[in-house]
C-alpha cells in the first residue's frame, strides 16, 4: 500500500515525523548509548553500571518461595490486581522503611513498577511544560530523563560533602521568586547519593524542608540506598519531620533485586488518591506475581540480615576503589561514599570526560561521564565510577587502566601547550570547598 | 514543622491543590468506584469485570517452571534487562502473533508492563493537549482514561455489527480536515472487541487502513483478544496490510496470565525507538523475571493447546450468557460476540444504566454503565456485561438479577406515565441499524 504523501513504506525515513508530540522531541538516544554496547563486553571493566551485585542472593530460597507461592496462590498471583498495590506488600514496607524512620499507614503507600514508575507518576501529576524542578548538582540521569520528558525546567543547587547546602537552595527560591517563578519540586537523594556519593548531614535535613515548605515547594525524597550505608545507623529521613511536606520513594531493586520491579512511593493522602490514579492509567496495576514474590521472599528469609551481607559485600568493593584511586589517580580528587554504589571523581583541569569516554573504551575500562548528570551541559570536568558490581581486583584493574588513560590526555595536553593543573577542591561545588578526597 | 500559608499539616485538606499539572484534572476517580467495592463481594455475581479465568491454568506446570528459571538463571532473571524487552520473548512473540499475520522481526517489539503500558507510551509519543484521537463507539475504558490523562480531544467514529465503518471514519476525517484540524491516531479493537463485541470484517480491514492512511494518521490496533475466538481461524490483522501505518499491541494477559504484566508493542522502525527511550524513561526496563517467566512457560508448555483449553470455557460462558438474555430479557438487545469476554447490551428506551447501577448492586449484580465507553457522555442506555469469569451457572443468575431489576425501573417508568418501547435495533449504532440480537 502506497501511503498518502507517495513516500514507500518499508524505507527507514519515519513517515510520521509530523505527529509526534511535543515532548517527544526530548526523547533523543544519548549518543554515549552506542558506547555503552561495546563497554558491555567481558573484556571492559565497566565502571559505568549501577547494577547491584546479587552473588549473595540465596537463589535456592527465592526460587522456594516462587513455587510455593504459586503452589498455594497461584490464581491469585497470576491475576489482575489492585492499583494501589497489594496490600500485604504494603503492610511489609513499614517494616523495610523503619530504619530510614519513614512512619506511615500502608494506605499512604503506592507501590510502582520501580521506583523510576514512581518518578514519572509524581512528574505526570504535578509538572506542567516549563515548570520548574529543583535538583542537586550533579543528580541521578534517570530522574533528569523523566523530568526532561515533561518538559521541566531543571534547575540544579549546588551540594558539598554534606550534601545539598541549605544556603544554595535558599539563594535559588529567592531568585526565582524575584524572577515571578516558583519550583514545583525539589528533587533528592539525601543518602549516598547518585552519583555524588555523599549523604545529606542530620543537621541539614530539617532545614531543607524548611526552606522547601516556606517556598511551597515538595520535596521528592528519593531512597534507594538508605539501607546500603556502612558505618552506623541510617539518618532520619527528611520525610520523618514532616510527611505532609514529603514524597518519599523506596525500592527493592538495591537490597534485594531489580528484576522485579518492585517500587514505591509514600505520599500525603490527596497526592497519593492521584498518584494512584496515574499509576492505573498508565499500567492498570503493578505486578502481582511480583509483589507477592517480593513479600513470599520478606516473609520467609531473613531479609535485615541479607542487607547486611549486601553492605558488606558493597562496602569491600568501596574500599577497593578508594584505594585504586588513591594509589593511582593522583592528580584527580574524588568524593568519600560512606555507603551506596557510586564514587564521584573530579579529573584535572583541562581534561573532557565525555570526549575522553571512546579512548577510555578502547583501553577497556567505562565510566559515566558527569554530563549525564545534569540538565545544563555541566560536569564535563567529572566521572561517576561504580564499585557495585565488578569484583576488587576487576576495580583495580579498571582503576589502572583509566589513570593510564587520564595520563595519555594530560601527556596530550603538555605537549599542545596546556598546563594541566592538579585541582584538589571540592568536586561537588563549583566554587572553592572542602577537600573531601 | 507549619507549612508556609500557615495550614496545619497533617489535616486531609490538599496543601499541594496549587502545585498539580493541568493534566491532573481530568483524573478524577471514577463515580462507580465505590459501587465496585461492594460489587466485589462474594454475594454479588459481577458482569462487571474483565478477568481472565485462571482456574484452566496448569499451575504446577507454572511452578515448575519458575523454581527452574530461579535455579538456572537467577542472577539474569533478577537483574535489570533491556529496556526494550528480552530478546528472547521477544522472538518467541512473533510465534504468538503467527496466527494473526502480525509479521515482524524482534527488533520491531517493544517489551511494556501490559499493553495497558503501550497505550501510554503510544499517547506520550504522539498526542499534545488537544490532539484528536478517533475511536470506535464505544471504545475500551482504559484506553479512554490514557487518552484523556493525556488531554487528548477523543471523537467516536460509529461501530455496527461488522466493527468499524470505514464510510464514518472517512465522513469524520473530512470534517476534520474542514475545520482545519487532523487526527493523529485511530484506536481500535478489531477483534473481539471490548466492550462491543464485534470484529471487524476482512473486508473492512485494508478499507479502513487505507482511509487513515489517506488522511495521515496512524493506526492504532489492540489487539488482546486475538486468539480467543470461538470459530474458525482469525482475521489478519490491520498490521498485516502495511506494518508502516500500524502500531499493534498484544497482550499475554488473555492468553497466559495478567499476573505477570506483560504485553508489547510492535512499530515501525523510527516510532520502535521512541518507544523504547519512553518506556526508559517510565520505568526503565519491564520486569526480566515477568519476561522469562512468560518464555518458560511458552517454552516448557503447550500453550497453543492452553489458549484452546480458554477458548473452549470462554465459549461455554458465552453460550451461557446469551441463551439468559435471550430467555430473560426480552426488552432488550444486544451483540453477538464470536470471541473476548463482552456482550454489550442496549436496554430499552428511558432506562439509564448508570443511574440504575446502584440498584442492581443491591440485587446482588454488577455491570458496566455504557458511560464508561465513551469520552462524551453517551451510552446510558447501554451496559456491558462480561461472561469471562464466573460460572455458566452463575451467570444465568446475575442475569435474572438484572432482568429483575430492570423489569422493575420499566414499572416505575410505566407507573410515571413514560412508554417504555423496546427497541430492539443495532446497539451500535445511533441511527437504525441492523438487528444484532
Amino acid at each position: 500500500m502506497q501511503t498518502g504523501d507517495g513516500s514507500k513504506p518499508g524505507s527507514r525515513l519515519d513517515q510520521w515525523l509530523g505527529s509526534y508530540a511535543a515532548r517527544t522531541r526530548g526523547m533523543t538516544a544519548s549518543e554515549i548509548r552506542a558506547l555503552f554496547a561495546v563497554a558491555s563486553r567481558p573484556e571492559v571493566v565497566s565502571l559505568a553500571g549501577g547494577m547491584p551485585n546479587l552473588a549473595a542472593l540465596p537463589m535456592d530460597v527465592v526460587g522456594k518461595a516462587l513455587s510455593t507461592l504459586v503452589a498455594t496462590n497461584g490464581p491469585v498471583a497470576l491475576q489482575y490486581g489492585s492499583g494501589q498495590g497489594d496490600p500485604e506488600l504494603r503492610r511489609r514496607i513499614l517494616d523495610v522503611m523503619a530504619p530510614n524512620r519513614v512512619n506511615a499507614h500502608p494506605d499512604d503507600i503506592v507501590v510502582t513498577t520501580g521506583s523510576q514508575q514512581a518518578l514519572d507518576l509524581v512528574t505526570r501529576i504535578f509538572v506542567d511544560p516549563g515548570d520548574v524542578i529543583l535538583a542537586e548538582a550533579p543528580s541521578y540521569v534517570g530522574a533528569l530523563g523523566v523530568f526532561r520528558s515533561y518538559q521541566a525546567d531543571v534547575q540544579h543547587v549546588a551540594m558539598d560533602a554534606e550534601g545539598l547546602i541549605p544556603e544554595a537552595l535558599q539563594d535559588k527560591l529567592i531568585a526565582l521568586k524575584r524572577a515571578g517563578r516558583r519550583a514545583k519540586l525539589l528533587y533528592t537523594v539525601p543518602n549516598h547519593h547518585n552519583p555524588g556519593g555523599v549523604t545529606l548531614s542530620a543537621e541539614r535535613r530539617p532545614r531543607i524542608l524548611e526552606i522547601a515548605q516556606r517556598f511551597g515547594v515538595l520535596v521528592l525524597e528519593d531512597d534507594p540506598y538508605g539501607l546500603l550505608g556502612f558505618d552506623g545507623d541510617p539518618l532520619p529521613s527528611i520525610h520523618s519531620y514532616d510527611p505532609d511536606g514529603v514524597i518519599y520513594l523506596g525500592s527493592f531493586s538495591k537490597t534485594f533485586a531489580p528484576g522485579f520491579r518492585v517500587g514505591w512511593a509514600v505520599a500525603p493522602h490527596a497526592v497519593r488518591e492521584k498518584l494512584v490514579l496515574a499509576s492505573e492509567s498508565a499500567i492498570l496495576c503493578p505486578s502481582s506475581f511480583s509483589q507477592m514474590a517480593v513479600t513470599s521472599y520478606l516473609e520467609n528469609h531473613d531479609w535485615k540480615h541479607q542487607v547486611g551481607v549486601f553492605r558488606e559485600l558493597y562496602r569491600e568493593r568501596r574500599d577497593a576503589m578508594l584505594q585504586a584511586l588513591h594509589d593511582m589517580l593522583p592528580t584527580s580528587s574524588w568524593t568519600n561514599p560512606q555507603g551506596g554504589f557510586y564514587v564521584w571523581v573530579k579529573v584535572p583541569e583541562g581534561l573532557d570526560t565525555k570526549a575522553m569516554l571512546p579512548r577510555a573504551v578502547t583501553a577497556r575500562v567505562a565510566y559515566v561521564p558527569g554530563t549525564a548528570f545534569y540538565a545544563d551541559g555541566q560536569g564535563r570536568d567529572h566521572m561517576r565510577l561504580s564499585y557495585c558490581y565488578p569484583s576488587p581486583e576487576r576495580i583495580r584493574e579498571g582503576v589502572r587502566r583509566l589513570a593510564a588513560v587520564i595520563d595519555e590526555e594530560l601527556d596530550v595536553q603538555t605537549t599542545f601547550g596546556a598546563t594541566p593543573r592538579p585541582d584538589r577542591s571540592g568536586p561537588l561545588v563549583e566554587s572553592p570547598g572542602p577537600d573531601l578526597t
